[in-house]
């Protein structure tokens, strides 16, 4: 088809949205100087919100190359603050997940590597759906605080080395404007547009390095591999044109992680394997993810050393005490609301991640849009894992929280949640892939 | 990728406008009653309009059937008022041309339709980029108003069989609304959306019958004859879904119509054929569109014949007389302001559409935007067209106007729309294909 110019936005020097969106739209890539002026011309209102619809349609379509990337991410970062951790005298990495059921690695990761004296700047999120976010699990805590001015944050992360706490507003503002717009026209599940969106946040929090934590599985965002591949190593690819040291892993999240999916009940997980103990899975997860962390940070250190001799429980104690947090108060652990027990003798098979982080939202442990309060008591327990024999009878998942009205919609959403077998299923790999470690 | 459901949304019965757009999106089809919904919603601006872009790049991309267009389009007529011509006393019968280089084929065809018993119902557009409008054009007679309340139009139809005018705003507010998002979106150019767009306009004026001309060539909107033929197909789809017998013709546009290009010249060309004069190019495909009309419409008639003895120019007069034009007074035809000359003997044998009617617009004959008026003395006359010989320095196209200060942009836009060579090329049909007739 011809298509209609408008001969004079062309010849007037002004930015040519329509042209931009049409580039994208026919498989064109766009250039540095168009991404710059679209970001900007977005920022200040000359680009309609109903004008980057489109063009977030285009690029869910097409995909975006990793030259187009780096300056869409570079302009994302630039909308807001980015902040200066050069001054620090430990170097800096951090980590980020995908988002899983039942993981609380990062409440152990980042005291975990803070012992052997990285600074672990972790900005956090709140979950949505049915996967938790760490704010919430943390926020369970008797008086601890997410929120950190900047100047608290560098002392925190001078003085102790770890810190987890909300991401200011300052920070890139694109992201929340955009995020909002992805949200509401279904193109929230573009690889570009994701990896953007994390990337642009932890380059500006101003990490000189950063494990990506990438779940695959039912319980995950990607639930193929090699999407998943894909996405880590577009991450990886904007992180480096950043200059943040980035590698990534592959992880399961077929299976929730460890025996607690809610909000206090993880954080008594958490602090069960920093005394030492708590489920294999999210110990080795954990002392996986800190090697490849200290690794990035040139660092040397035996994580699984320091969760066995008490020191990565010191450093989360000073964590939480420096953020207002009291642990010696009860954790609200929620009462026994409902179980699912065993139908017959035999090994449990399969637990599907998905349908537990459901039932654990359903209770009230995660939110349906942001700013929805959540249950600190609300969660779910499993008392039997895959490769684990069971009895009839016996209970494989306990349903815990506060409000006993929300029984029944969260046990209908473990309706073929598990699988009962004559024997143990193959033993699978937590940790599935590493991409640059 | 898992699909974050807000599962809040679906339950609660709203409309989720997230899930149709992700369902077009993932190349699915969007049931009757989901179109319904989302047009509703649209307009009641629970759909916001950074929805309905993504939508409009997601059905550029994915396409609709015509299962889907059917509602689409009923949605748009039913966003306005639907003319109801049943109480007329003759067969109801309307044109529609996709636009072209020196279209004037409509000024021609109603009145000489008319003559033969059938009402032509006319609601016509104004003249964006390099095509011209029908409006534009006539506006060049001194005091013919475009603007035409129901209660006269029907009335001048019953009693003359014949108008032109502006499509009231009662008509498809839905066809602006989405146009206005197009425009800015890089969304024109979709089979679907071009074919609803014309549709709902055509559906809504009342017409039991309609005539497509669907240009095709380097000065028509379709450049390419197989989607040419697709674009017919798909408006007597939904011409036939609401009623309206509808069949199309696909003719060319490789060189423009007739030797005028403008509005006042095209007037004064219109008037030669009608008068039984007039280019032979013009007078066949007015013959052509009027044979078919009459065809659709049930009526006999000899439409040449009404060329020649001077019915369709008196008819052609009682229309414009009745709309306040006054034939008396002279167009106003523009003076000379430059000539592009033969640099060499021989036959012209190619003229450029699209660059012809760039000339004419830089000329001051169309518009950039809507809403800017046009020059009725500006435009280009063809002195040579393709199979016509020329000698060294023999004028073959005419540049007029009333701005000499156009000239030079307008002459520039003719670099390359002229070759001459040895021998006369090709003859080429005018009609390329029949659709339905």
């Amino acid at each position: 088809m011809t298509t209609v110019t408008n001969a004079d936005s062309s010849d007037s020097g002004r930015f040519d949205g329509v042209g931009v969106i049409r580039t994208k739209r026919d498989g064109g890539e766009l250039t540095s100087g168009q991404i710059e002026d679209l970001m900007r011309a977005y920022l200040s209102g000359e680009f309609a919100e109903e004008q980057m619809s489109a063009l977030l349609m285009a690029i869910f379509w097409r995909g975006m190359t990793a030259a187009e990337l780096a300056p869409w991410t570079g302009a994302m970062i630039a909308s807001g603050d980015r902040i200066d951790l050069s001054g620090l005298s430990r170097p800096s990495v951090d980590k980020h997940s995908t988002g899983g059921v039942g993981d609380k690695i990062s409440l152990i990761l980042v005291p975990l590597v803070a012992v052997f004296g990285a600074a672990v700047p972790q900005m956090s999120g709140r979950g949505l759906g049915h996967t938790g976010g760490t704010l919430d699990k943390l926020e369970s805590i008797h008086g601890w605080d997410a929120d950190l001015d900047q100047a608290a944050l560098v002392r925190q992360l001078d003085q102790i080395g770890g810190v987890i706490v909300a991401a200011s507003p300052e920070l890139d503002p694109a992201d929340r404007r955009l995020y909002a717009l992805r949200d509401i026209t279904a193109t929230v599940e573009s690889i570009p547009l994701i990896a953007s969106s994390i990337m642009s946040k932890k380059v500006a929090e101003g990490t000189e390095s950063l494990l990506l934590d990438v779940k695959v599985g039912v319980g995950a965002f990607m639930t193929d591999l090699d999407q998943a591949r894909l996405l880590a190593q577009t991450m990886i690819g904007i992180g480096q044109a950043h200059g943040v040291r980035t590698a990534a892993m592959l992880t399961d999240m077929d299976t929730p992680l460890g025996r607690a999916v809610g909000n206090a009940i993880e954080v008594q997980e958490a602090i069960d394997v920093l005394s030492g103990g708590g489920p294999d899975d999210v110990r080795d997860l954990s002392v996986a993810e800190a090697e490849a962390m200290l690794q990035l940070a040139g660092l040397d250190g035996d994580p699984a050393k320091a969760l066995a001799d008490g020191r990565a429980l010191d450093k989360f104690r000073e964590m939480i005490q420096a953020q207002g947090g009291d642990l010696s108060q009860p954790l609200a652990l929620g009462q026994t609301l409902g179980t699912v027990t065993a139908w017959r003798d035999g090994f449990v098979s399969r637990m599907d991640a998905l349908k537990v982080g459901m039932a654990s939202w359903r209770l009230g442990a995660g939110r349906s849009r942001p700013g929805e309060t959540v249950s600190a008591a609300a969660g779910v327990i499993c008392h039997a894992k895959p490769g684990e024999r069971v009895a009839t009878g016996q209970p494989i998942v306990e349903l815990r929280g506060g409000d006993p009205a929300r029984l029944q919609a969260a046990k209908a959403e473990l309706d073929g949640a598990i699988d009962i077998g004559d024997d143990p299923p193959a033993a699978r790999p937590l940790v599935i892939e590493r991409i640059g470690l």
